[in-house]
């Protein structure tokens, strides 16, 4: 940080007038191999073309379908097409769910249909739907505050807004209803809830998410309205006439389903059995095709690891891209990865994902505990500032990082990220190609260096590590 | 024009770093009455008011459906309560015709769901829908020159994008293939067709529309992508695969059902006979709720009259507001008002229809033959130039404007209105109420100034008058 911190107010003192970002990449040197790796990504489309590819060849690819098989098929010749080793497939089972007719409608004071869809793992409404009252909750916490057995019968309504953030921060709060508006409602009695689908957007698409049932209460179905089925909701309920609405959602669970991991590797030269990890997450939801999530993160990992293959360069320690599977419905890929990887994460050097779409990083977060200064030189080289929040290495690394492993995460600018998250709107022509080459850049330089970093860095005893 | 043109420059040399459109209604003195419309106007909410009850408490209102009958009940309940006299409805039949399952994919090569919506008017598929290969088309104009029996069995996809423009010039040549596009396929054996949808967003909402079967041609179901699966499916064509499609709408005709125009008046004082017609079309398409199609045009037309009755002003003219009934299935309120009104539409001394979405007016058109000072003095007042572009008045004036009619109006900023049209995302929260407190000043003036005017609209002999 005070390296940073100094050089800005130099960077500042020597061109006022020009951003501070954009000066150490242009002032420093670099070293040839470097800038042949920024400049071939930079000009290069190898991560676009591979979202392109997996967008429209597969589309979406819902944690255990069929599509999702196909998906790892893609990605096994994919893979193996761009050059990379030990291309495989880890297998490993989930629950399955599907979606299936949805409606809703309201019946009185004002009829009219209204656009949702079902959380993902949500049980359905009785056979042809429930027709009930609306109870309203402005936020989740007005509900959490609501009186036990206050609900009997109703459809629970939770509004609330999500704040824009390049980060990401208002997901959080937004999403407790989503994870627990199923179970908070059904502790009180109710028949159904919907939710103001936690997003950022004002379009009729509503967000789909993975919610979740808490033991020992009720399952009752929850579904989530677009933005602007939310607002007409809260409007009719400003009229001050009881709302009857009539809710119909059948999804269900089908069973046990196939999911896996792919991977595929550049072998190291010189230290083979030490992983530098980059990935993201192949599955997707239904409703898109899962472009900026994720299909973003999985051009970007294999593209970085394919500008260095095309470079002809040789890693001394091996370079592992992960295309998780099932992270949506509960990271089960990064869960797999570290039960099967259990005895072998004390090999794993860094590992990081991409998984906030495909806007270009503004800051780079450390979950190290040495060598914080090579991954610094990557933010220089990159002119990105360090950031003092920590990370663990994004969702599907989280599960290893909690074990120990040193991570790190090129904050991506997330600000219009959650217009576009978990809804049909997902698609391949939200994504700037040179968005794509700019991380692809960042991960192919990242890999590159950590890889041949003589320092390390996992602490001493990797389960303090992080 | 040469008035304006003259305008434009002295104004131009007089302050050069304002815009040209800011200063008219700034240097010029307005007449007292004049400048409390407008103050009035721009300080009100009188027309969002009425867009927002109507799209919140109706929703959607498709012809002939029961929806747009319940429009019809709270336009009259709302023209009577804002003051306005003879409310009634003119009735008229139409053929009715509803939405129903509509569904589509990918067979092969890369099995996907799309997302697409019936045309208005179209037949269905056969139960269970049809399954063939594509037959696809850049344009319409290729489609045209495609050899007879070239299509046999086939599914044409239509491609094609619409530029975007503030006059909305884009939509016609967009539209051939909405319009003919299922004739002009099963006139070469086409099963059925499918279009890129007529629009300027790049969102996964499909526009609907109206389209037209030729006489004597086979009747094929003819639906619209949305950009994003038009892209799509562009991109697996380009791949070079036989590319098959599963199509299934159920859209289907209704037989007779009633709709109707709502007038309502502010009868003159002096020549009550003589009308100046402001109007929106009332019907919306069935997916969205009608915000900025037309909800905005009878907030417009509704609430500058509302704003002249609140302020106590009594026209010498009679000023009818109509709303107009299923315009978007074919202008049949237009035609219907034209046939009830044919004796009389020799008093009609002008009339204008808002029908362009929300936003502002950037130029003013004429339809006249006479009196155009009267109308150029409005555009003065708001700061707007006259166009060079004729006018018929809008959609539903077009009928009575081709019988001699005297026209005029406020072209507004329709730039963006083709991101929205006829799609699920039309509405109300797309709607800034300060751009409807604008129209209305503006229809407000025009009403009152054409309606006190000692001079006529009319040709000596109206039905050359336009």
């Amino acid at each position: 940080m005070k390296h940073w911190a100094l050089m800005g107010v130099a960077t500042l003192a020597l061109a006022s007038c020009t951003t501070v970002a954009d000066q150490p990449s242009d002032m420093m040197m670099k070293a040839p191999v470097e800038a042949m790796i920024l400049e071939a990504a930079r000009s290069g489309t190898q991560g676009y073309d591979i979202v392109e590819g997996l967008t429209t060849e597969i589309g979406q690819r819902l944690a255990g379908t069929e599509a999702e098989a196909r998906a790892r098929d893609w990605t096994v010749a994919k893979f193996k097409e761009i050059g990379l080793q030990n291309v495989r497939v880890e297998p490993f089972t989930i629950s399955g769910w599907e979606r299936g007719v949805e409606t809703a409608s309201i019946v009185s004071p004002f009829p009219q249909e209204m656009l949702l869809t079902a959380l993902g793992g949500s049980v359905a409404t009785p056979a042809g739907g429930v027709t009930a009252e609306i109870a309203y909750f402005p936020t989740f916490e007005d509900l959490e505050s609501a009186p036990m057995d206050s609900l009997d019968g109703k459809i629970v309504f939770i509004s609330g807004r999500m704040d824009k953030a390049p980060n990401g921060a208002g997901y959080g709060p937004a999403n407790r209803k989503r994870r627990s508006g199923a179970s908070e409602s059904a502790k009180r009695g109710a028949a159904a809830v919907v939710i103001r689908s936690v997003g950022t957007d004002s379009h009729r698409f509503p967000h789909t998410g993975q919610m979740r049932y808490a033991d020992g209460l009720p399952k009752i179905p929850i579904a989530a309205l677009s933005a602007p089925d939310a607002d007409q909701l809260e409007r009719i309920l400003e009229r001050g006439q009881a709302v009857t609405m009539a809710l119909n959602i059948q999804p269900r669970a089908v069973g046990d389903r196939p999911s896996g991991n792919v991977i595929g590797e550049i072998v190291g030269t010189e230290r083979p059995e030490e992983i530098v990890l980059i990935s993201g997450h192949l599955d997707s939801w239904d409703l898109g095709t899962g472009a900026i999530d994720d299909g973003a993160g999985i051009g970007i990992s294999a593209g970085a690891a394919q500008i260095l293959i095309e470079a002809g360069l040789k890693p001394k320690r091996t370079i592992r891209v992960v295309a998780y599977g099932a992270e949506e419905v509960g990271l089960l890929g990064g869960f797999a990865y570290r039960d099967l990887h259990k005895d072998d994460l004390i090999n794993h050097v860094l590992a990081t994902e991409s998984d906030f779409g495909s806007k270009p990083a503004y800051e780079v977060q450390l979950g190290v505990t040495e060598g914080a200064e090579v991954i610094e030189s990557v933010a220089d080289m990159l002119g990105l500032p360090m950031s003092d929040q920590p990370t663990n290495g994004g969702p599907d690394i989280g599960p290893i990082a909690a074990l120990g492993v040193p991570t790190m995460r090129f904050q991506q600018d997330g600000t219009d990220y959650f217009d576009l998250h978990h809804t049909p709107d997902d698609t391949l022509d939200k994504i700037d190609p040179d968005d794509i080459a700019e991380n692809v850049a960042a991960f192919a330089l990242m890999a590159w260096l950590a890889a041949n970093a003589d320092t390390d860095f996992r602490a001493d005893d990797p389960q303090a590590g992080n």
